[in-house]
C-alpha cells in the first residue's frame, strides 16, 4: 500500500506488492522490486550533482527503514535491509542481501559484494571495495584520501568474510585480506593479511584468527566466523560452509534462512 | 494539542496536555504520560520483530524531540528528554529523568538507572546495564560481541555516577565501577575499579578520581563530580550530596531542579 | 517554490527564489537569503531555550539539504551548502561559504570563519573557535569540558587552514596551529604548531607538514594544500595562493569556483 501522504513520482517504477509509509518522497527515476517496503520520511531517487546518474535501482524483497535518503545512480541487489536514517550517495553497485544499520552513510562509487553487513553509524568513503559477507561494525570509517584535503582518492578494499570492530579507521588504500578480524579502537595503515588480527593504533598483528577461542563455554575456534554464525544468510551457503568445516550441527544449519 | 498533520492511532493512549507535532506517527500500542511533548516527523510505537514486544511506555512530563524513532517494548520513567533523531530499539527499560542527546542510538534490551544523562551521538549496545547519575559523551559505544560477529552477547555495567569520555569504547563484559572516569578516545577491555581514571588504548589506571582538580580556579576536587556539579537533578538528591561533602555552597544547590 | 505541504510561518522572512521541500516546517523569527534551497523533512527556527534567542540567519544561495534541523538564534554567510540531517543549536556564527556534512551536529555558541568545511558527521561542541579554510574530517568531535561533567568550558581553536582528519578528538581549550594537520584516530591534549603534524593518543609531533609528499607521482609537498587543492574555493583566493606558491598550473584556478 501507498500512503495517501507519500509523494510518489508517476514515473518511478514500483513492483508488485511495494508498500511506501507516511511522508515519503519518491522522485521519477527509481525503480522497487516486488515486496519491497519502505518506510516513512524517506526520499528515494534524490537528484545527484551534475551529470546524469542514472537510476536508482533497488532490488525485490527489500526493506528501506524511515527517514532514509538514497540518491538515484545506485543499484542495490534483492534482499537489501536498512536501519534509520541511512543515507546513501550515487555511483554504488551492491550485490544481494545488503544490510545497512541506522545512521549508515554510504559515500558513493562503492562495490559492495553479497550478504555484507554494516551495523549502526558506519561511514564507508568514496571508491571503497567490499567482498562478500563481510561485517562491518558501528562507527567504523572507511577513508580515501591519503593526505587531506586532495584530489587523490585511494579507496579501501576489504576482502570477503573481513570483520573490522568497533570505532576502527581503515587508511586510504589499505587492503583487509579475507577473513581478517581488525580488532576495535585501532587504526589500519597498512595491509593485513589474511585470516589474521590486527589491533592498536597504528593496528599491528596480534595473532592468527583462529586462535581466539568463542567464549560460549566450547572452546571451538571463533573464526572462521562461519564455523558457528549462520543467522540469515542463505541456506546454499550455509551448507557449503558446514561442509568446509565438517560440521554435523544442525542447530547452525537451522539458523539459517532457508 | 495533536498538530493535524500527525498520524496518530486511535489506539494509542496520550495523557492530559500531551502535544504531537507535524508529521509525527504514533502506532497503536504507545502510552505517553501527562504533559508529554513530541516534536516533528518522529515514528513512536514502530512495530518490533517477531513476537509481541508489548507496548512502549514513555513517563509524564517527558519530551521528544524530533525525528527520533521509539519501537514499542520499552518502558521509560518520567521525564524523559531527547535530542533529535533518537532511536531507541524494544525491549529496554529506563529509570526517571533520562536524556538521550542527539542522534543515540539506544539498541534495546538495555537496563538504564535514573537520571543518567547520554550526550550526543552514543551507541548503547544490546544487554547493556547502566546505573544511575551515569554520565557518557559523544560517540562512545557500549559492546557487547567479544569476537564479532556471534551468538555470544556479554553486555557492558556501568556503576553508578560514573562518567565515560567522548569516543571511548567499552569492550564486552566490562564493567565500569561506581564513580569511574574513562578518559576520552579510550578502549576499556578490562573491568575499572570504583573512583578511579583510565584512559588509553587499552585504557590503563591514572589515578584516582579526586587527585583531579577543577580548573574553575578553586583547587577543589573534580570528582565525585557531584559535589559541584548538580544542574537538573532533583533538589532531594542534590540536598543528600551536599550533606555527604559537607558543602555550604548555596549556588550548588540553587542550581538543581526543585 | 513552497511546497504545499511545507508548513511555512507567515512570519518567516523567505527572499526571492527561495524554494522549501516537502514537509518542512519553518518556524516564525528565520531570514532566508534569495535563491535559498531548503530540502524535505527541515525544521529551520526551532525555538531554543529560555531567553530568546534571536533570529536564525541563512545567507543567500544556501542550500539545507533533508532532515536537517536548525535552532533559531544563528547566522550563516552565504552559500551555506549541508548535507542530510545536519543540527546546528543556538548562538553559532558562520561566515559565507561553510559546508556542513550529513549527521553533523553543531552544539551552538561558535564562531566559524570562511569557507569552513566538516565533511560527515562532525560534532563541533560549544564555544569552538574555528577559523577561515579550516578542514573538519568524519567523526572528529571537538570537546569542551576538561572533567567531565563541570560547568567549565574550554572551547577548541582551530587555526586558518589547519585539517584534522578522521576519527580525532581535539580536547578541551587546545589551540592547532594554523595549517597544522592532525593525523587520523589522534586525541590532542596539548597545542599543535603551525605547520606541523601531530598523530596518536596522545597526539605528538611528527614532523613539519611540507615533508609530507602528494601520492600523485607529482612528488610535490602535499601542503599547504592550497597549493594544490582549490575546487570550490572563490577564484579570487585561489589567485592569491597561486601567487604566494608562484604556480602557474591553470588547471589548479580553473578547479576554483569563478
Amino acid at each position: 500500500m501507498i500512503h495517501p501522504t507519500a509523494l510518489v513520482s508517476p514515473r518511478a517504477r514500483l513492483g508488485r506488492n511495494v508498500s511506501v509509509g507516511p511522508y515519503t518522497i519518491i522522485h521519477d527515476d527509481v525503480e522497487i522490486g516486488a515486496n519491497g517496503q519502505v518506510g516513512s520520511h524517506c526520499e528515494l531517487g534524490h537528484p545527484a550533482g551534475a551529470g546524469g546518474a542514472g537510476p536508482l535501482v533497488i532490488g525485490a524483497d527489500s526493506t528501506i527503514r524511515s527517514h532514509s535518503v538514497f540518491y538515484q545512480g545506485s543499484t542495490f541487489g534483492e534482499g537489501l535491509v536498512t536501519g534509520h536514517r541511512v543515507t546513501v550517495r550515487e555511483g554504488t553497485q551492491a550485490g544481494k542481501g545488503l544490510q545497512i544499520g541506522t545512521l549508515g552513510d554510504i559515500q558513493g562509487s562503492c562495490v559492495i559484494g553479497e550478504y555484507v553487513r554494516f551495523h549502526s553509524n558506519v561511514h564507508i568513503g568514496k571508491h571503497s571495495r567490499v567482498g562478500d559477507y563481510v561485517w562491518i561494525f558501528p562507527y567504523v570509517v572507511l577513508t580515501n584520501d591519503p593526505h587531506p584535503p586532495s584530489e587523490v582518492q585511494m579507496g579501501v578494499t576489504v576482502g570477503d568474510f573481513a570483520a573490522i570492530a568497533t570505532m576502527s579507521i581503515v587508511l586510504p588504500g589499505v587492503e583487509i585480506g579475507r577473513g581478517a578480524l581488525v580488532g576495535a579502537h585501532s587504526s589500519v595503515n597498512r595491509c593485513v593479511d589474511a585470516d589474521t588480527v590486527v589491533v592498536g593504533t597504528p593496528a599491528r598483528f596480534v595473532c592468527r584468527t583462529d586462535e581466539i577461542k568463542l567464549k560460549d563455554g566450547s572452546g571451538s575456534p571463533a573464526y572462521p566466523w562461519r564455523r558457528h554464525f549462520t543467522r540469515g544468510y542463505p541456506a546454499e551457503a550455509v551448507q557449503q560452509w558446514l561442509a568446509e568445516f565438517g560440521t554435523s550441527d544442525s542447530s547452525v544449519l537451522a539458523a539459517a534462512v532457508v
